[in-house]
């Protein structure tokens, strides 16, 4: 029986993908829907605000293809919030107008952490705090997909020793780290929580780069062998300015 | 051919998922929605004087993600009560803005039970007759997920010698052990009832102890090469007195 | 290449699977709702008078959980006769309520039949004849779900030899067997008729039967190795006279 | 790596699949309900007149169980007139009533084909002719499926010498000329068309030889090793006279 | 761990299928109708002058079976005219009569691609630059469908060394190269973009090669051991002067 990996965990995640109905949308007289957006635009700036205050952090992209047109992730400290900020959303104008097509639960988690031999609180360290209580950069380009690992016959992770399973993860972040600076990536652990074992959200400005860091680290044995990936979500940044004219009909 | 596991059997359950339809309820009359959240109220007091008698147990959790916003778990003595308030809840007003998402019909279940060498009747063991016949904790925090043990190639729960299967769930059971207080678990049988064969339901008051408890797990041998499981839904406990507020609009 | 089996096959059965529109049917005024259950008692007495002529049976229950409400399990000589049954439903006016949520298309099978040596025909026979044209017992509970027998890697139940294939059914009725009088089985064949290869609708006075016949025939070598289930449905019977009763809203 | 094998393709093939929506159907006028299925007939009777003149063929089936009600399948010489076809089903009037459940795009094929070595051209042999341009036989029952051959570790069609695909299917087509006179089959091919390898539609007067065969079949090396099925549909002739009881509420 | 190919990558893709509901369209008065056709000649003529302007392409299908109706394909520089693109049709009148049914987000790759040794441009490069920035041809047919390579057991494509990779995707060039003038193909990677990890769009003035072509290519070791096959969309070319034939009613 392998040893369990120790995981730090920080702030709750909740990935939120909407559909617009734009025909009834479009039904709508004109100043209601600029009614509607206000109310959606003071929602983000909640969000906005809550980030200031470094009490949690929110991303709000619009997603290619018809997986979806919206994706909202926020972060915050318990479920609690993580539910009213739900509700909130559910509860406003502009959701009767847009189906949910997929949401993630996780939390921000710092995978096989060693605790700090000295006995201190890892969550006073600030490197440690801007991990796992992330501010999620607002750069142009999303990429959101949930995986597993797998438990396949031959290919079974979990059955792996924990020192191999330290080396493969090592030179899996070595690849990764050939991105530093191009991509920004943020693993939230959902095992327990939500269908898959983990969700990955990577942030670019150029987006080919999720193409190439995903190519690049499916050769890696440890995705190679070991890595079953689910539904992958791409999306432009929205920013609040600009969501009069995304909405716009 | 392995001989198969006994097993002691208690209370039925239902698990039911539901997904409001917010912009239907927000269209609804302000007195209107009182009066139907009046008769909700009632079928969950109709469900807490069953529990006070000891005659079944129930829990009400709000969903966290799209999957659903709320779900009731019912425990009773047979299937025809629990017909009777599944029936009870589809008829009523509430359940004309929630759509049906997902269920799952079970039997509280002891494993591996041997039944007493003295041949007296275990259902009058006050310690075996709390966990069969169990009052649902309402504890901040519930996790459901079904699951199976594989049937697959070399990895074929179902065909170990019973020696093997004991030592593999003693093992788990040690696992489990360490989050004991932190962590209830209720496990359901559902072979030749429902889709998978057990439903797990825990409970807890810090939500992190899912994901730790479900990812430790996943490295014993018996999850590692033996575990197949469904999809996971966690929630937030929705007191009685909190109902008017989380379907406030 | 293993030799095929021979089967006894007799009536055809369908079985439909239907989920309530309570909030539509709450909209119909309380009179024409009273006209359209006469409507549907006028269908089930005409089950009844065919079962009672020996030309057919019937089974009408009603299902736990969201999967379906009502299950109507129908046998009949040909299939042009199931057809006709299935589009009289369809068009009553209860059909208007109810969705579709599953259906399974078979025929009554008897498995491993080996002709009689005297060239006498089967279908004369009192005892076979009551196996393959089986009067549906009106039991509290019914449990169908679909199968297959598997055909991946080294566990390949069409490429055993007939002998083995034999034995471990042989073994597989053992288990069976022990629950004579609490469990009445109907196999039915899908190969080439629905997307199984087998249906199996199971009928019991105690539920509970269901979970320890499925549960122990587990372990017998032809479910661990070679057996690939559907999704299970269990429920209540619903007699003639409770129809009005459980419709009532 | 191996070679492929040779095919002969003839005419295009849709199958079509709708499922009626009663409830509006019953809706409708009695007057119009008739004109509408008087559109149908044409329809029908185009296909008729088209079969007559020997540049496509037709059927038309009710099927039986949720699956749909109606299939229609379609053989013509060019995709272009599939499509004119089915965007003709599509406008017509009793379209609006029948929603789409499933479709499937292929063409008749001969496999394992082999050129004649004189060079002529084979579509100028009678024999060929008819199998390659067929018409379709108004038999009492239809039975359609999708099919695979698998690629899955040890078990890869593609992967085995052609001398051996062929000694395999000889030994399929002994099995299936036990059934001459009793099923017709034809096989279309889909590779690369939609979204299986072959599609199959076998015809009977009695439905029952549907079950003996695809059983019987299975136990080939071909099927049990190699196959890999889709979903089942079987369904009773629906004669253009009997177009108006069928429709008739 | 097997050494990454390295890509070199064009414009980015948006495949976009939409389903007509010909009901709704019907109960439009046809000068309404007619009014948003043109909207969405509008549509199409921006997107031939940006073909002309060689900033971008397009091709408009239409699918064959109940698949979708509509298969728009865009080719843009950029994910945010991509984005822009797919906003203007979800916006446009005619979308509220068509249902989303699949959509697919890549970008132009070329495969195993080796950098120029003297460090030039590739994109310079006028025989690149019509690989990686394709004008596409406006033949009689399209063929679309997604693909994985495997990593299952002992068929892992992502543990191959390069060097057998690029043997196998030689030998499945070649057989590419029979079908010359044919079939044209254009290959977008979306490893990272969508859910699998490539995009092949076919196109032929005959569709019978497109079976032609996946079949034999299926013999190929890279497809029959490695290939992982999504769905498979088919289609007619729509010549915008043939668009209101295809929706008149």
């Amino acid at each position: 029986m392998a040893e369990a990996s120790q995981t730090l965990d920080g702030w709750y995640a909740l990935h939120d993908f909407r559909a617009m109905d734009w025909a009834a949308w479009k039904r709508v007289p004109s100043e209601e829907r600029q009614s509607i957006l206000n109310e959606f635009k003071q929602l983000v700036s909640g969000w906005e605000e809550n980030e200031e205050a470094e009490k949690g952090s929110y991303a709000l992209y619009s997603i290619i293809g018809q997986k979806a047109d919206i994706m909202v992730m926020l972060l915050r400290p318990t479920m609690q919030e993580i539910e009213q900020l739900e509700l909130a959303l559910n509860k406003s104008r502009l959701a009767e107008f847009m189906a949910p097509t997929y949401s993630y639960v996780s939390v921000v988690e710092l995978g096989n952490y060693m605790p700090p031999k000295d006995g201190s609180d890892p969550t006073e360290n600030p490197e440690i705090r801007n991990r796992i209580y992330p501010i999620l950069p607002k750069w142009n380009h999303v990429c959101f997909y949930p995986m597993d690992k797998k438990r396949e016959g031959e290919d079974n992770w979990y059955s792996l020793p924990m020192s191999d399973r330290k080396e493969l993860m090592k030179a899996h972040g070595m690849t990764g780290r050939k991105y530093a600076g191009y991509v920004k990536q943020i693993i939230t652990g959902s095992t327990g929580l939500d269908d898959w074992e983990w969700g990955v959200t990577l942030f670019a400005h150029d987006i080919l780069q999720f193409k190439k860091l995903v190519y690049e680290m499916r050769f890696d044995e440890v995705s190679a062998r070991y890595g079953d990936f689910g539904d992958f979500y791409v999306g432009n940044i929205l920013p609040k300015e600009q969501i009069e004219s995304y909405f716009h009909v």
